[in-house]
C-alpha cells in the first residue's frame, strides 16, 4: 500500500509518499534527487532506530554524513542551529548537499531551518517519524527555531523536495506521543473534513491500535487537506491557512505558560481546540452537542481535554498577547461554524476567551487581583 | 534629480529610488508601504549621523523603534542576528512591522537576514548610505551573516520591499571606503557595460570629488544593471547571477586569510578583478591592454591592484576550495571575454590560477613546502 500527495506549488511542487516499510527502500524515492551529498540530522534516539540502516542503504549512492542533536524540544534553539550551520561548514555541505530531517517535528523544524539558511538553501527532505511531524509539521514549509520567550520565532518558509512517511515508525513511538498527533488529525475533520471525523469516530479503536492500513488512509488524507490549504496560500498572507491554527493560539498560550515540553504539543492543541469549541458554543457558532462530539473523540483517542493542573488566567492572556499572530496588535480566533468548517474571526469579547480559559481549567483571578500587566 | 529603478521580480517587484537629499523627505517614499511599525538597524556611528531626523520625520506616521548594532563586519554574526532576534521580540514587533536598514552592507545584510527569519519574514527596506550598498548589496535579495570560518555562510534571499538611496549620503564616507565601492561600479563596466567603463574613464576626477549628479548617474546605472541580472536569476541557479562574482572568488580568499576587515570588500574586489583579468590573458581570452586599462581605472580611482602585504599561497589556494559557491567540489571562475562581457568557466588550469594569485602578491610555496593540507 503505496500512496502519493502532490503539494502544488508552482516551481517548488512536491511528492509526500505515505506507506509502510518506505524506510527500508529509501534509494529508489531519493534516486530522482539525483543527490551527491545528503546530511541526516536526527536525534540520538531516533538514529538509534533508523540511522545506521538508512545510512548502509544510501552509502553506495553517494556521501551520506549523520548528525545528531539532543532529543527534545530544546533542541529547536537558535544555539542548536548555529551547532548545525557550523557542523555542516564542517562537512564542507556546499549547494548541492541535501539535508535530511529524520525524527519528529523538533528536528523537521530546526533541520528545515538550517536548510532554508545554510548558504541561503539547501535542498531539504522530510522523513518524519511521529505522527504530529507525518500529518502535520513535515507538510507545508514552516520551519523554525524557538526564541527563549517565543515557541517558533526564528524561522522561515522553505519547502521540502520530498516528503517518505513510514508509518511503520510510529511502531515505536511512546503512547502518549502517538496520542499526541492524534490531536492534529481531528483538528483537520472539524476544520474542514466531517466525513474525516466520522471516519475517525468510526475507526478510533484500530487508531489507537495503530492499524498500518488505517494509519495509512488517514495520515494521506490528512497529508491532503494540509496541501490544499498550502497551495492555496503557502506563506500565511491570504488568511486561508490560518484555519490550520484551529485550537492553537490557546494551546500556545498554554505551552508558554506551562513550559516548553511539560504538555506535548498535540496535547496542548487538545485542550486549545476544546477552549475554541465552547468560544464558539457561547457565541452561537455551535450548539452543545458539537462541544461534546469533538469532546469525545478526543477523549476516546486518549487525549487530554482539560488542563492537568490549573495555570494563572492573567499568564495565558499574556501569553495568547505575545503571540507572533498577532497582527497589528489584534488577535485572531479560529473557530468553528460547524463540523468540517471554520472561520478566522477578530474582535471577539475578551471576557468569552477568558471563559473559554476557565472552562479548560485556568485559574481564574480573584476579586483582589490586579489587572494583567501589559 | 530623482531617479527610478524597477526591480522586476513578479510578486516580490519593487522600486529603487536614486536621488540627493532623499532622507530629508523619507514619509513620501514609506507612505505606499502602509506601514504601522518600523524597526530601524543602523550601527552607532551611522545611527548619531541620521537616526534621529530619521525618527523625527517618521514618528509621526506610526511607531517608529531603533535598535543600534556596533560598527564593524564582525556584527555580521549569528551573535547580533540573536540579538536583533530577541530585541525585536522585545519590541512586540510582529508580521506587520517593517526592518530598516539604515547603513551600509553589514547593516544591509545582518538586518536583511534577521527580517527574512523573524517570525518567518517581516517586510524589509534598505536604506544604503554607502557606495558599496548602494550600488551592489543594498539590491538583489543577498542576506547573510558571517560564521567564524566563513563569510555569508548563513543567510536568505529576501527581497526588500523599497530601496531609498541618498547620494548625499556620500559625503560623509571616509575616503578610503568610498573609494572601496567604487570596485563594484567598475566591475559592472567590466563584466557588461563597457560604456559604462568608458564613462568611468572620462569621469574619473568627478566621482572621486563625489559630484552629486555624476554619482546619481553612476549609481542608477549599475542599480539597472544589478537588478537586470537579479530579475534574471533571482537565487542564483541559472549561473547568470554569477557574472556578479567577477573577482570574488579570489576576493573571498583575501578577506578570509587576511582577516575580516583588513582589507575592505571593494579592495578585495579590486585585486580579485585584477587576478581574474590576468588568468584570462594567461588564457588568451583578453589582451594586456584590457588588463592594463583596468589597472589603470582601478588606479585613478584610488583602489589598490596588488595585496598591501604578502599572504602565503597556501592560505589563500585553501580559502578558494572552502568557497560557499563550490559546487560538488568544482570551482567556477568569472573571467573577462572583452571590456563589457564575462563567462563563467570551470576546469581552469589550478597552475594559472596560481600565477594569478602570486601576481597579485601572493608569497609562492617553497620547492621544499609541502603541499597545502586539503
Amino acid at each position: 500500500m503505496l500512496e502519493r500527495v502532490r503539494v502544488e506549488l508552482q516551481e517548488r511542487s512536491y511528492d509526500i509518499w505515505i506507506g509502510d516499510d518506505l524506510l527500508g527502500r529509501v534509494c529508489e524515492f531519493f534516486e530522482p534527487l539525483e543527490w551527491h551529498h545528503l546530511v541526516v540530522v536526527a536525534d540520538a534516539h531516533v538514529a538509534g532506530l533508523y540511522g545506521e540502516p538508512l545510512l548502509e542503504q544510501l552509502e553506495p549512492d553517494g556521501r551520506v554524513d549523520l548528525i545528531q542533536v539532543p532529543a527534545g524540544e530544546s533542541s529547536k534553539s537558535v544555539e542548536q542551529a548555529n551547532r548545525l550551520w557550523e557542523a555542516l561548514r564542517a562537512l564542507r555541505a556546499d549547494r548541492r548537499s541535501t539535508v535530511v530531517a529524520l525524527g519528529g517535528g523538533v528536528i523537521g523544524d530546526l533541520a528545515g531551518f538550517v536548510a532554508a539558511t545554510y548558504a541561503r538553501g539547501l535542498r531539504f527532505v522530510q522523513l518524519p517519524t511521529t505522527l504530529l511531524a507525518q500529518v502535520d509539521s513535515s507538510v507545508g514549509g514552516k520551519t523554525a527555531v524557538n526564541l527563549p520567550t517565543a515557541k517558533n520565532m526564528v524561522g522561515a518558509f522553505w519547502q521540502p523536495e520530498l516528503v517518505l512517511i513510514d508509518v511503520s515508525t510510529l511502531e515505536s513511538l511512546p503512547d502518549r506521543e502517538f496520542r499526541a498527533g492524534l490531536a492534529e488529525v481531528v483538528k483537520y475533520g472539524v476544520i474542514m473534513d466531517a466525513p474525516l471525523f466520522e471516519f475517525l469516530e468510526e475507526h478510533a479503536d484500530s487508531i489507537a491500535a495503530r492499524d498500518r492500513r488505517t494509519l495509512i488512509t488517514v495520515v494521506r488524507r490528512c497529508c491532503q487537506l494540509k496541501a490544499t490549504v498550502v497551495s492555496e496560500d503557502e506563506r500565511e498572507t491570504t488568511g486561508r491557512r490560518a484555519i490550520l491554527n484551529y485550537g492553537h493560539t490557546f494551546a500556545h498560550a498554554f505551552e508558554a505558560t506551562a513550559g516548553y515540553g511539560e504538555l506535548l504539543h498535540g496535547e496542548a492543541v487538545a485542550i486549545g481546540m476544546m477552549c475554541a469549541a465552547r468560544a464558539a458554543c457561547e457565541l452561537g457558532r455551535v450548539n452543545d452537542d458539537f462541544v461534546h462530539r469533538q469532546q469525545r473523540l478526543l477523549g476516546r483517542l486518549g487525549l487530554p481535554t482539560m488542563l492537568p493542573h490549573p495555570i494563572e488566567l492573567n499568564q495565558v492572556l499574556s501569553a495568547t498577547l505575545r503571540d507572533k499572530k498577532v497582527e497589528a496588535g489584534r488577535l485572531h480566533w479560529v473557530l468553528p461554524t460547524r463540523l468540517g468548517a471554520v472561520e478566522r474571526i477578530s474582535g471577539v469579547d475578551p471576557a468569552v476567551i477568558e471563559r473559554a480559559f476557565v472552562g479548560a481549567g485556568c485559574a481564574p483571578r480573584g476579586e483582589s487581583e490586579a489587572a494583567p500587566a501589559e
